[in-house]
């Protein structure tokens, strides 16, 4: 296979020493170290004062559904009234579309997020909340990532959550746990409490799923504590936090993903992600994309939210966005462009990544590979 | 010429009569109606159910200016200290870039609004502050626009505001004068005083050219009332206003031009959108888009903010930066795609602007006419 070296533009790689110059083989990372001491490749790629960085690694998605939420949305920003559906809502409309049209809406958005610089997604289900809906709804993200979440727990479709609870805990997962890599609940007051929230994700870590949870979304809750007694990959949204939700996350290795775009669509508080950094808690930035509350697949945007409204650097930001969200998947090889990473790199239009901050709603990307293959 | 009928989508005309079909000739609307009545056209152009909008005016930018910005916005953003020379530092790299230098950075910049939808530009000069480099400046920003801006009461570079006005008003006025459309003033404490901006903007009006006011930006001030006074198009920024101004802008027909974009990057309060929409003045929405404040292109990110941030509705901020730019440009023939405007459209891939709010971050642009030509 073809080797290739970067060079001429400048580095992010998250390893311990400055890198000038990159070599990719194979769909790897195989050489890094000063333009001076490059090997010799079969290509050369100059990057004319561009930055390459990790692609991102967006941890956190809804991308399988149907139909949207425009008007609710437009309602909501406008403060008028509207009998809101939420996401009931969206489960009706994916139970009545065809897979094929999920599929179809999946990967226009996942292209649409690559375009962007994500070459790592995750996908939940959870606008299924049957057993075959959810089936076929994480059919639809494994056919577009490796990175698929059971979400059967995101709210009880007919109110009754224990009874539900008990179905996904079951059947439900039964039928989920061979498509998936991750369960995933929604621990809040309207949709499961925490006995319900255990039940489910230990029943998923006992069949080898790895734990995410919604946690402290709405308001305060026992999410966090309930991520880090689960020894979960991490707690999401995050955004109403104790000290003490903050020493349990950092004590327990628990990563803190946030998700300032469903804040800014929402209006809702940001996450204190001052607070968590300062305390040593690793944090990932997603996007949270879902027709309801963050519409977004754009993680320049969300790095740009997160030094504007949640007090991070750039720098940090795109730690979160990289290196944090493949934390919180349970990757080593991404998120990261040391010896042995997956070849997953964005080559921005700027000199150094605060330009994502700096220059907010511009497209910066010049191009993207996934595994060594330039995608865009 | 050929004819292209547009149809099977959606359409945002100003008109008063909804519109299902659009006929475009000579560079010009020529026709709008129902589809039933359609006249027969050369080509016909499906939209698929996508969304026309009149192309965007973005009558507010620093586009001709050279070097960046990106360690003082990185401090700022990050509150580290940092000897920020604010405008200063940006007008020495403007003096120290050649004309072709210059030129090439404001095409790209225009080259990058165009392909997010802005079919309208207004450029001022203002990082130049030598009457020769004023000129230049202005030269440049001829060469992408017809809508160009003599700002040289942007600050005073020798901290001598007295004497530096009275070079404004005469000798650099005289160069500048021909090559300008609008003469500009920063009346704000620290740049100049009223009697200073009007020196300068009554000079500029005894000539023939419009006139805006850079107005009540960082605290309460004269900026407003001034702009009545001369009878100017627009006054811009109009962050801290009184009752009265508002009043004022109202009775005046002062068109208010908003600039969320440079609120959002120094992380300044936002102007009160509401309050003036609320009275009854015309708003205008514009990037403000320079290398110190807002170093976006973006309208379509402008006009997200505005719906999160400054409570204006999706319908209130699309006509706030397409008829509310043209009338703060004193143009009648843009911003609305009523029969005999230019042919300056955006094709959103989506079904309606609202979805310019419910998808930030999000490059919803599908294409561009410019002139009935696709530029996109």
């Amino acid at each position: 296979m073809t080797s290739t070296l970067f060079r001429g533009g400048s580095f992010v790689t998250w390893a311990d020493e400055p890198v000038e110059a990159l070599v990719v083989e194979d769909g790897r990372v195989a050489w890094t170290g000063t333009a001076a001491s490059a090997p010799a490749t079969d290509e050369v790629l100059h990057l004319s004062g561009r930055c390459v960085l990790p692609g991102f690694v967006d941890s956190h998605t809804h991308l399988v559904f149907g139909g949207d939420r425009a008007e609710e949305f437009e309602a909501r920003i406008t403060g008028t009234a509207y009998a809101a559906g939420g996401i009931r809502t969206t489960v009706a409309a994916t139970r009545a579309a065809s897979t094929q049209e999920l599929l179809a809406r999946a990967q226009r958005l996942a292209h649409e997020a690559l375009r962007s610089g994500t070459t790592t997604l995750e996908v939940k289900s959870g606008y299924g909340l049957t057993v075959e809906d959810e089936r076929r709804c994480l059919e639809v993200a494994r056919a577009i990532t490796p990175h698929a979440t059971f979400l059967g727990a995101h709210v009880a479709p007919d109110g009754d959550a224990a009874v539900y609870t008990s179905l996904v805990a079951g059947e439900m997962l039964d039928a989920c746990a061979p498509l998936a890599t991750a369960v995933d609940a929604f621990c809040e007051e309207g949709a499961f409490d925490v006995d319900q929230c255990r039940e489910v994700l230990s029943a998923g870590k006992e069949r080898g799923l790895g734990v995410h949870v919604h946690a402290n979304q709405l308001r305060p809750g026992p999410g966090v504590q309930l991520a880090a007694e689960l020894g979960a990959l991490s707690a999401d949204h995050c955004t109403h936090l104790s000290e003490a939700d903050i020493q349990t996350l950092r004590d327990a290795d628990v990563v803190a993903t946030l998700v300032p775009g469903a804040e800014f669509s929402t209006r809702s508080p940001y996450a204190p992600a001052r607070r968590l950094l300062d305390a040593g808690v690793l944090v990932a930035l997603a996007t949270d994309c879902n027709p309801g509350t963050s519409f977004t697949t754009s993680i320049p945007f969300v790095i740009a939210l997160a030094c504007r409204e949640l007090g991070m650097t750039p720098q940090e930001a795109v730690l979160a966005a990289t290196l944090g969200g493949a934390t919180a998947l349970g990757q080593d090889d991404i998120g990261h462009l040391r010896v042995g990473a997956r070849a997953d790199l964005v080559v921005l239009e700027a000199p150094s990544p605060t330009w994502l901050a700096y220059r907010p709603g511009v497209d910066l990307v010049h191009s993207v590979f996934k595994d060594g293959v330039a995608v865009r």
